[in-house]
């Protein structure tokens, strides 16, 4: 996917790298002590932000896309233009397959925008490209978002 | 726990009843087609509120109450008066273990209040109670919230 | 639940204990360093051992009464005795809610056997004490294993 | 990847794939009544069967990869030769999002082979193909395994 297929304007990708950026803030980590942030933007075009929260018990950890999806679904969005994440790693950093099967449950083309070293570089890729071949909705005879 | 020792006035309990019955609205669970709200207070008055969302993978699903406070902890919301949740069954529903362990990461002592029957009963319990022996950050050398 | 009430005999508590120490050398736990081992003894009186395999996205972890009631599920076993862990803490470890959910789908009066201090010490407790008011099969209208 | 490319004989190929549908019958899904069975073979060899465990709490659910990985690992086997899947679906089902990125931190190029059609249709894919830009253990300083 291409960086100009996004459907945001200019000023747009400027709002959402700083978000983006800033949305690592809000991760509760002490455990990885890995912070990610995650922002998305709604259809509508409502940027909503969140971060991982961690749990003593690993396996209850929720990542920063699946956490920031779960604050938007509870607004009722379930239509996204991009979801963008960052950490503090200087690559850009990409979905776990928990996070990619939770964003799937929401559209197969949704872009999903990966920045690295402060936002200053990034990768672009849709659903679809990071988790191909899914199992989705329609193998359970549930109609697709 | 007794329900008088709740931190809330008469009308907040009205509130919190109408909103976690209401916040049922809010789920996706066409797998199960089980509807669960949550309704949860801050320290500071506010009411949150989130629902169930399921995944094609089952094992992606993530239930109200961990998605409610996914909504909370990125709005900077880390300390709870209680929980309380709400489902289309005449008994009072219970938080899974997987939500007790999430809400443990915040607190043994937060008050669980779970609504039947349209919410016209109730049951109340605290975490502690709801998970005993609960395994939690400081068992990984983390504080407690 | 009283130590006496275990359905084992005096030589079965001992290979048991014995097995769940040895059982945290099976543990995959880069991340936490925190070894959990597990021995469960099954209706038919095998005993089958297992441990926590932990996952760079931390949600994907998976804790050892979940990683060996898998082992003994995929060997036709559904029925057990009791479930025994142990860590290398002092104390007696519980298992986390998740794992209680899990055990619980497999029976609400299983004893679950916490050893301490190198098994020195144990805390015996059974699902039900360990996650009381639990949601299980039943309300969702499948029958009780 | 080619089927050519997988490291195993036709003797070996035919017995996966009886062995595979066959573990379907492992199956413990009460809720979604979708069956997954799953064989991989490990380096040494050996045929470990096993299939998905759902759970009350849909979220507890465990897919029949990692169910069966567990099963493997308790065994101390690490390195598996190919991981394959059957259901009741005619056509080969893929894993999801979860077990992909539970099967990644065994290796990038696991081959995946996934049965369609009780068997007499499949695909072959390896993790990396299925999980491209994978989020592993080196992100986190833990040595690839
Ligand atoms: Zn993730
Ligand atoms: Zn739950
Ligand atoms: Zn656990
Ligand atoms: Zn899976």
């Amino acid at each position: 996917m291409k960086f100009e297929e996004l459907p945001l304007t200019e000023a747009e990708v400027i709002k959402l790298k700083q978000l983006c950026l800033e949305a690592r803030s809000l991760s509760y980590s002490p455990y990885s002590k890995f912070r990610v942030g995650c922002t998305l933007v709604t259809s509508e075009g409502e940027f909503i932000s969140g971060a991982n929260i961690e749990n003593a018990s690993y396996g209850g950890s929720i990542c920063a896309e699946r956490s920031t999806i779960c604050k938007a679904v509870n607004e009722r969005k379930y239509k996204f233009k991009v979801i963008a994440i960052s950490s503090d790693s200087q690559e850009a950093i990409s979905p776990c397959g928990i996070c990619r099967q939770f964003i799937r449950e929401f559209g197969k083309e949704i872009p999903i925008l990966m920045f690295g070293q402060e936002g200053n570089t990034h990768e672009l890729m849709n659903l679809e490209e990071l988790l191909p071949k899914s199992f989705g909705p329609s193998w359970l005879g549930v109609p697709e978002a």
